[in-house]
């Protein structure tokens, strides 16, 4: 395959080695059986097709049961491994068709992989038979394949060894999807030259998010209950949010990079992770475990040595609700939502406070300082390689942000000082919560971004999920159970906006576009503090019924 | 005293700037009293000096009791603080006219302090009355006292606030001395042209090691027991080894840098961390423990979240040797200190094999590539910026190296990049060493140097200890209870160097020199596993009869 593909891309036109990837996709596809047939015309929301194109019971494998529940029917041999497999790659076959989420349908290999796992006496691990679906640019060394991470010249490259991959594996899995990611990764939308552009199942018109937004439509679908994404940014998070499902980002050590490939390694300024994105709570818990439990350290020893531990949070949590940062006012149906989990959490007895952000606005030059201290060069190396046209997104984060810049050894070791006192700042900012009642904030509560799922080329407002990169506290998303309504989320006309970023996201909001995208909210708990974050959040969820 | 110094500063040759700096320190240690009358000539080893010097009960108290013996003490009233830290005080000072080991003796400070913990009904803490010295550019911000680095330019700079200083003082510890440091604190040996070279109480042609000198000579004629140095290159452990102590580098991000005041700020190629010095391995255990109660992470957040949890081994260890790095082959007494260790542990029924160093030699040239990305500029500048001169161990080590030179930001990340690479190809090695016996090596033991402590300006081989940096590895080094015999230790004059760093090192030995020299040996664990490499140590030790 890698050499197929190299042989093709040879002396050809960005397009021609651009249509030849998306060719190699397309034969994937070609591969389901039954074969799907599936409408032309999309309406706008693809939520309806699962239950229309499924067998009665493909769809209500793939809708009604959650990871848990899966793996204890494989697990009892109540199902197969094989029948769950198939039904997921029909299903994603069909998120495929409405959203453009895949880059490859591992048809082949899916089912003789369950059909291996089902001729097991006993189950491979606790993961056997679980089909999950993994972003394009974190390979598949497994199978021998080739990636491209988006970037036309880099089709055909092979994937290197990927110790997350291999642990999943080991403990079971089905790899049966890989998903589609945007140009250079570093966008929290999803459009590339080869593969397109990804939209959202609920609403076509909006973003599926990004850089994991295959995943997040694929799973937004239940094309799956399980996908992995890395996140520098929101990559994770922000798809999560977009597609109503759960993401975790860890602490960057916990997980780490290991396997994956990108355009700038080496780079330290900010650290990138991988991360899971599912679609209830207990799914990044076991993810979580069943990685750690594989002691990924001994592999990548630039991890932490500790295995994922879950808490139980005994009394009451403090909750500070950061309901903006200061900078941009997160649209009406994020305020909803956090006032509706806020009801819910006090009704429990939680202690509610609000959250000061500290210095959001300048910790997002920081960020970029730190993103970018070579101007955005080896994000952008790739794309001119091959004379792929740069997508505005692109342009806007890797040229256009003024702290974008070359810089010298020294000013990069000043810009990483500065994120050093920044972050002791923010760490001294945290335990003064205590001051007052001598119990310290426990976990922040905030929106996951400032909006539902944004208009397809509109979303240059990261610094929701940003900043908790910038200071690698854990966080994770969780839908809040509301989504856009029309009726009660009305636009506020006469909102004068604090700057131009706020004047543009509030030029942004229009929720006859958007009705019915799900909102998203965020947990994020001090470094180091990943169990509790999920503790915490289930708490939360507790006192919202679930 | 900040101010002062600034104004003395202001307009002078860095001659005078220097001479200002050491006559406040003589001003400090002529505070003494009683007064102590030392004599002009010194003899070879300074090891003779407390005896005569001290009272007996002074003496008794600085030499015949553990850290925990004092602590108990202490804890029962039945030692004051105030007794304790005037002996220890003392006895400082005759380290310092032997060695020349202080910048600082805080006389009445301490005493106040002592006497206040006197004055308390209960102890203040577990360190409740012990004297503790410190390096002089982790500053002393407790007291508002200036520090300099070893930087004639720097003379007068205030002190920031230091979280480990503020753990250890609320821990009720008893601050008395602070130690000298080398030029750039880039050297395993200490001169620098403020308050001139650290020689080594058991032979003061000998050097006292680097870049904690000041501390190793100091504890090394028990001075104190419990100093602080920091370690990026083997600061702490080469002093330790020199000097006949345990010292101890943990992970760097269980304790971190925060209150250091260093040149290079922001670069993180390869990471410093605090470390210990002491008489023995339960101070250390202490130590870690105390300071990581005191919950650092929630002032510097660049640390790991986590407690010390010590650790019981209960089966035995399998230890990988390492006779030589495969580069430069250590002199016949650390050979016999080795083997002398080794028969122990075999006699005890631990399992040791060979330990195959993996690359070591190209290994220096990546830590130098990640410690001077900049050439070296950031360390030497302080040096320019007063006009003092540059040592020759100094411009060995930022000038001639050829891997120290001005890169790129992209040079820099591929650089990061190799680092990576090569910490994931040890931990590979390290895996692979449970393939015949599916028992992994527990630990490396290993020499803590490529000799005992060499002649002044001679050591220019860091990689016994700044490997296990360039890997953050823990690691401790501990006394092996041989020193050098002219009688046992014969110089093997038939002996064919591999290499020039190998001919050099062979050229160095002189066993009538360095006569009676002790020889540190080194424990290093795998990333994370600090505890291990402590309860490792503790096995070894009870092998070897401790």
């Amino acid at each position: 395959m890698v050499e197929q593909l190299a042989d093709m891309a040879y002396g050809q036109t960005w397009e021609a080695k651009a249509k030849g990837a998306r060719e190699a996709r397309d034969a994937s596809l070609a591969k389901v059986e039954p074969a799907l047939q599936l409408p032309d015309g999309l309406a706008t929301s693809s939520q309806h097709l699962p239950v229309e194109h499924l067998t009665p019971r493909e769809y209500d494998l793939t809708t009604n049961y959650s990871t848990l529940e899966l793996l204890k029917k494989l697990r009892d041999k109540t199902l197969s491994a094989e029948e769950l497999t198939r039904a997921f790659l029909r299903r994603a076959a069909i998120a495929q068709h409405a959203t453009n989420c895949l880059t490859e349908l591992m048809w082949d290999e899916a089912i003789e992989r369950a059909k291996y796992l089902d001729s097991l006496p006993e189950s491979l691990g606790p993961l056997h038979g679980l089909p999950i679906s993994t972003k394009e640019h974190q390979g598949m060394h497994l199978y021998n394949r080739p990636l491209d991470c988006a970037y036309v010249s880099w089709i055909g490259t092979p994937s290197p060894h990927s110790p997350l991959n291999q642990i999943l594996w080991d403990a079971g899995c089905v790899f049966y999807a890989r998903t589609n990611q945007p140009q250079t990764l570093q966008c929290i939308e999803t459009n590339n030259n080869i593969y397109g552009r990804t939209v959202n199942p609920w609403n076509r018109n909006l973003s599926s998010g990004g850089s994991s937004g295959g995943e997040g439509a694929l799973i937004g679908m239940r094309g799956g209950v399980l996908g992995i994404g890395g996140d520098i940014g929101g990559s994770v998070r922000v798809p999560a949010g977009n597609n109503g499902l759960y993401g975790f980002k860890p602490a960057a050590k916990r997980l780490g990079v290991a396997g994956m490939t990108a355009a700038m390694a080496g780079s330290e300024g900010v650290l990138a992770t991988y991360g899971p994105i599912a679609t209830d709570r207990e799914t990044i818990d076991l993810f979580m475990k069943v990685v750690l439990d594989g002691q990924p350290w001994k592999i990548d020893p630039s991890l932490e040595t500790r295995f994922w531990s879950p808490m139980t949070i005994s009394k009451p949590l403090k909750i500070g609700v950061m309901w903006s940062d200061g900078v941009v006012q997160p649209h009406p149906p994020v305020q909803r939502a956090l006032q509706s989990v806020v009801e819910c959490c006090k009704r429990a007895g939680m202690k509610v406070v609000d959250w000061e952000p500290l210095d959001h606005g300048p910790a997002w030059d920081l960020y970029i300082s730190l993103l970018y201290p070579d101007g955005g060069a080896a994000a952008r190396h790739p794309i001119d390689a091959s004379g792929e046209p740069m997508l505005p997104l692109i342009k806007w984060i890797t040229v256009d942000q003024p702290e974008s810049k070359e810089r010298t050894i020294h000013e990069y070791w000043s810009i990483v000082a500065r994120r050093e006192t920044y972050r002791a700042k923010y760490a001294a900012h945290w335990n003064s919560t205590s001051a007052d009642d001598e119990q310290e904030v426990d976990v922040i509560l905030c929106p996951a971004g400032p909006g539902a799922a944004p208009l397809h080329d509109t979303a240059k407002y990261w610094p929701y999920t940003s900043h908790w990169n910038l200071l690698d506290y854990p966080a994770v998303i969780f839908p809040s159970g509301v989504c856009v309504d029309p009726a009660k989320d009305v636009k506020d006309e006469s909102y004068q906006p604090l700057n131009e970023q706020d004047a543009y996201n509030h030029g942004l909001y229009d929720p006859e576009k958007s009705a019915g995208a799900p909102v998203g909210l965020q947990v994020v708990g001090r470094k180091g503090m990943d169990e509790f974050v999920m503790a915490a959040l289930r708490e939360i969820e507790g006192a919202m019924g679930r």
